[in-house]
């Protein structure tokens, strides 16, 4: 095992210093891909060969002292959403989209601009639209922390993203975030997700959602790792994040919404983290959020995404919707009896809710809260409409907020609940303030621990 | 006749000299205002008195040496969509909105930190939904070139904007544009105007019509003083804006849509005009600009603006809609039936042919157009609801592309019509490229002569 317990900024040195190569990486990348998939299914389109090959001019121009940044070299994996040059795109529908889906986008130019070798393109749910991870045209990946013969959901929608990272055949997955989609998949197997402000990254070259929340996000195995990572994909500013004083920093704890049915263990883990960062110093502030019942009346409705949704899906693709995924069909099916004044209206009760909400955040640094509700569901249980319903908006339900409000969040691992399944904790952020709140998560992981320390390792052999 | 002649600039000039005092500039103000504001009615709300005062104030402040800016004792009237507190705001509807509406947004702020000085709040078409400056709760302001016992048009929404500036009883005149609304008022009376790109300026403290396209804008008497007023109000520099050379200047003359039925004798006035340009070393680039047709077929069909003003008046005042003015209440009415996937696909139809005539517009430096394809019409004319409908269209037209691709763009005075109406060109540049659309402006008034010696004096005592 070459790179298990090393950061990036580790590794990244170690290219540099030649330690490791490129090669050497990926084929420890391919080789945990290898022995896991069959059961993981973490992949709709693995680039092995093609990642060996880059990986390979990587160590050429390494050694030949060429250094185009801080990700050359390092496995990626990509959620089937983004544009990536010569891999197919499906976005989770049955078909391949046009070529043409295939460009990338600014996010993906920046990570091939810096030789970032791409393992593939991960699973998702159809159009993204769902927080479990299931897609009944090509199965759920599975959660790699799952009990044998008991497999639990992944989270999604980036649903291959957090399982690539568990599986080591990608040490960062780029995933998207509409209500979620990162910071779910990374709560439930153990991995650490940003998402972040809606319009700091663009979404050219990425199939929309909801072209109003959609957001590309990151996925990392510790916040080390995402801090690194998300300095070199966003260009702000290339210096390095640095973890802000724990002591004094200011967590608001949401005394309302946030808690509300969740899982007993759930809380238990949140609880006792959070009393350990009070004892280390952190200043907890117990809140009122308000706005959010509100704002998710309008998301339990189909909020703005449904809309959005079926728009796209009528001006590009009205032949697929009769096809869909059962899950995604019905949402899309109701929205063309939807009104552009409810529409409107949706959009208003957002930005007012948004606004009032955002006093209360001025009272503290960051929030936080459980990042998901619940335990991940076993897959058996949402074999039925009605269960898949009500689990899909039990996991979105404490990330949305963040979406609805238009605000930045993460998830790191705190713990394990009552199901041995892994635990997130969501911290978040004012509007385009990504480096203040990775700033603060480096400080909670450097109190809490890593994920590995927190959670064990995982047996994945088994 | 204290100022008639002179440019902002020089007025400002005078004042800090202490040759001119602003109450001395009001007190003419208000005499123009008085012999004429019976025929012309201009003005909702005059505000004489207080614009009095605070003209003392700003003597006061200039004779001891306290300079607060370019418009600092500038008579300015405001459309009475603008939030100015202590004045009451109507938005042309048959009722005082509720106090908090007075309140200023940042420009109007801007406006009255520099001392500016409103002189009243000026008429409006109801809630700024249409072209041509009528309003059945407080009558339409009269076209101040009109012959005698005719009146015509003055064009809107911002209807008693250019008015105001006709009559001299203000310089500047704050409006906004939706879909030509600075820019027909200014082409109906002989005025200048500016639209600016979308976003530029804020739209708090402003009355909503189409938060999608609604922009602030102002009116003035010749580029020079717009070219002035913009710089004060903007605050993206305060460097002054100068002409740029005329040599080499590329204009680019769209061949088709622009044109289709419009009034030969404008047609006439601006290709002498374009004429005039070319002699003088520009370079009249003819081109076909793409998608014209595509976005005025949405606007045809309500486009944005009325599903977005059903929204507003919904979530704000529903008892208000039964009482709307005929012309404006039967745009609202059809609002309901509308799907929010339509809404969705016009938004996408605006942005697709956005981008495909901005790669038109790349090969000029500036394009310019009729700013309204037919002559200010005969309010008498405009009483049917079927010549009402294709009046308003026809006005609309060629300023709306700009609205509709997310463009900025300008209009000012080149002759009169058959009719002996004042006729304008409109400018158009590319998003937020708005001082080199004015200092493409200044090259063209320095060429064609500005308003006066295009137009002649106004006959204001008829």
């Amino acid at each position: 095992m070459l790179y298990a317990d090393r950061s990036l900024r580790q590794i990244a040195g170690d290219l540099r210093e030649g330690h490791l190569t490129a090669r050497a990486l990926m084929e420890e990348a391919t080789a945990r891909y290898r022995s896991t998939e069959a059961r993981l299914n973490a992949y709709k389109t693995w680039a092995g060969e093609r990642a060996m090959v880059h990986a390979g001019a990587v160590d050429t121009l390494l050694a030949s002292g060429v250094d185009l940044g801080p990700l050359m070299g390092i496995p990626v994996s990509v959620k089937d959403l983004f544009g990536v040059p010569g891999l197919p795109v499906f976005a989770g529908t049955d078909t391949a989209f046009p070529e043409s889906w295939a460009r990338s986008g600014p996010l993906v130019q920046r990570l091939l601009g810096q030789l970032g070798v791409v393992t593939g393109k991960t699973h998702t749910v159809e159009f993204a639209f769902g927080g479990l991870g299931v897609n009944a045209h090509w199965g759920a990946p599975v959660n790699p922390w799952s009990a044998p013969g008991a497999p639990r959901a992944p989270g999604g929608s980036s649903s291959g993203a957090g399982v690539s990272l568990a599986q080591g055949s990608a040490l960062v997955a780029l995933g998207t975030d509409t209500a979620g989609s990162v910071r779910i998949p990374a709560s439930l197997t153990g991995q650490v997700a940003l998402k972040n402000t809606h319009g700091r990254w663009s979404n050219q070259g990425i199939v929309p959602l909801s072209p109003s929340l959609d957001t590309p996000g990151i996925l990392c195995r510790t916040v080390e790792d995402l801090a690194y990572a998300f300095a070199a994909l966003d260009g702000e500013s290339d210096e390095s994040i640095q973890a802000c004083p724990l002591a004094g920093l200011r967590i608001g704890v949401p005394q309302n919404f946030f808690w509300d049915e969740v899982e007993p263990s759930i809380a238990d883990v949140t609880e006792i983290a959070l009393r350990k960062l009070e004892a280390q110093g952190a200043r907890l502030v117990p809140l009122e959020l308000p706005g959010c019942d509100e704002v998710i009346a309008v998301f339990q409705l189909g909020g703005l995404g449904s809309l959005e949704l079926r728009d796209f899906l009528n001006r590009n693709f009205p032949e697929r919707i009769a096809r869909l995924d059962p899950v995604v069909r019905m949402r899309v099916e109701g929205a063309e009896s939807v009104s552009a004044t409810e529409y409107l209206r949706r959009r208003a009760v957002l930005a007012q809710n948004g606004l009032l909400a955002r006093q209360a955040l001025e009272q503290c640094d960051v929030l936080a809260t459980p990042t998901v509700a619940i335990s991940a569901p076993l897959l058996s249980e949402l074999e039925d409409t009605e269960s898949y319903r009500r689990a899909n908006m039990m996991v979105l339900r404490n990330t949305a907020i963040a979406n609805l409000f238009g605000w930045c969040a993460m998830s790191l691992p705190i713990g394990l609940d009552a199901h041995a399944m892994p635990v997130g904790l969501q911290l978040i952020g004012p509007p385009m303030q990504e480096r203040d709140l990775l700033a603060a998560g480096l400080a909670v992981e450097a109190a809490l621990g890593k994920a590995t320390d927190i959670l064990g390792s995982l047996p994945l052999s088994n």
